[in-house]
């Protein structure tokens, strides 16, 4: 067992998918940010009208998706073809639950991408509600479903 | 108590901070990536001369400190004087501990980019190891500490 | 009369403001965007709980101004303090009216911004309208206010 | 009619156009910059020799057009084939009138891509002159041709 | 002989590639970094546990040649499917030998993509390097071969 | 003698440059693009009228200076107060001869700024006369002078 993004060496190296088939590839990544009860309420009651955290953060996750490359060092420039994020409020938690799914037809998988989405999103709701809340924690970050290409697929237990 | 990133009509604004001073400000935030004890065991062994995974995620990490302001729709731009980023292996809990601290001296503090460095490395170690672990899990990212600026200083609890 | 972006030779150059003394700056900037009138009700329509075309091109041109140094050839780097786009629907006149305002405290202005993150909101109000009216133009993008520098302020007539 | 870039929660989502083919297409843009007869004058009479504003502008528009999908949100991430940029000047109705065609073989068109190209070009042109012309304009900005893809072939009227 | 990133009037334009066919292509490209005797001992002798600046230099041209078509004005968007960077210190002529190999399957060819890389490598071991030498040089920076596409293969004489 | 982009442990690091001074700082690079002499005639024909190859490098390597904190891993962010590119013919060594120079008044200096204007519009000009000349060479980048600051002065012998 041994790490593809290294040569045998020991360099760091972008793993060559020069010879791999384009196939439909998916990914779907999720993450959480807890948070105060009383953000997670300011959040609910903001979102008609006065301002809508969960909005502007599945934005910035949808962004961040197409930013992979230039973040994560050895990650291939990739052409995404689809990348959605879902945040919702779970209360009883006290949690905000993030979701990204990303798909592409190409040679290497989109893992990278979906967690990414995941981040950048859990972030944008620190950075939205951090003059509230400093104590905001992002958990869970973690790749829920992949499928497509020659690893076959992984599903979280 | 309300968010300071919306306006009065709910529309999401970049906080003007043209009328606030400029003091040294430093936050201090951190996070960990959880794997299997043989990932775990799979990257110290690495370290020495066949791959530092934890070298190639500072970087990555000190690197995306400086893409804060591209990431986070709401953030200022901002001119960093110090971007430090640590990962350490914690072979009892199974994970890579990682901290990064940022400096300034502006109008607004750097939270969101010891964050963002932070996440961004953590991304970067589930990069390197996804091939033998795509089981692998960021964990706990938070403010540590947070230091100038007019709201005073933040510690964890 | 003669350009300020080319030397003696013709040659390009960004303007240097290394000797120019920090002030306080502001820029307003407006656009709008013309459409057929049932595109504006539809943007109207889905204004609330069925996806809010304006608060999406609102964020577009808040994240674009902090881009505009890579996007002008000639335009220097700025640590903005204040970016706020705001859009509103001109029903009458079958249009999406922009406004956007930036803030420093440098050694040049910030007209640039403005204009890019109302070019930005308009392009973002045209992709998101697209497939429902190819026919929408992007009209008056234009300079409204700028004060601070020595050039003076400037006032639309 | 509804628009593509929400789902049925009104969320924002970038269309997933996984499934489609790759087709040839093309988009044609236009736009202009409206000026004071002597700063048309001025950008005609520095083209030789003393600095080509729209030299200058044609170079950052091919490039914006390469930053599309990092500005517009819900835009995916593209390969294009082609950028051209035209610019000319409408003496007769003080004028720069700008074009931009962008080509690709992909699963989704290029219209923000020849739209950007002509806003940023028309930006640029914007800052090369505003020392000797605050008042200028960018107007008409608009799809002009549109070819490939399943729906169909665009013609402005 | 003309060149062909101008149209028959002057103007810059990105070669149109719409037309040509996808095929595997390589480029690979070379460049070293001269420094004093003692700056090339510094760089061995902190390779293990002090600091590696090849390492990081390595990662830095990665990064870079993913880049390339945000700085090269003219260059087409690639989806790259393999970039390798090698560092190796040559202590007989005082320099860090750079060498980059880049590979696609797509419609054209990646020297500057492998060019960009070793560019990069050579200014990030400046960086790391300035403090204790300013009279580095970066030297002979140029295509080795490339391979692939219409015009046949080019290697070095 | 030691690096400063290290610390103890060996680990990168962006210098802290937080107690620093706000000083004025300049930096002048340059290098050289060796050719094929039928190459240097064809830039020199071209340059009225036909297509000016060094008016587009120019610009590329402006725009490239603002992007040096994207590229150079513990480069801080800067903002810049003036970037000139020159480029001029050297018809008797067959080169194109490149000059950047740089200011700010910043806490660290802006030597890397100058450098990567240089580099990126040599590859520039390799970028558009690739076509007809792959033998081109990027030659002696190199710092010229460098003022302000603690360390001192710095002139190219």
């Amino acid at each position: 067992m041994s790490f593809t993004h290294f040569d045998a060496q020991g360099n760091a190296v972008m793993v060559d998918v020069s010879a791999k088939a384009e196939t439909a590839r998916e990914a779907v990544a999720a993450g959480r940010v807890t948070a105060a009860p009383e953000t997670i309420a300011l959040i609910r009651d903001n979102r008609v009208g006065k301002g809508d955290v969960l909005a502007v953060a599945r934005l910035a996750g949808i962004m961040a998706a197409k930013r992979t490359a230039d973040l994560i060092p050895l990650c291939h420039p990739l052409a995404l073809t689809s990348v959605a994020v879902d945040l919702a409020l779970n209360e009883a938690e006290h949690a905000v639950e993030i979701t990204a799914t990303c798909r592409i037809t190409g040679r290497t998988g989109v893992e990278m991408e979906a967690l990414t989405a995941v981040s950048v999103a859990a972030l944008t709701v620190y950075d939205m509600c951090k003059a509230v809340d400093k104590g905001m924690r992002i958990e869970h970050v973690r790749l829920v479903i992949k499928t497509g290409g020659k690893s076959g697929p992984y599903q979280e237990r």
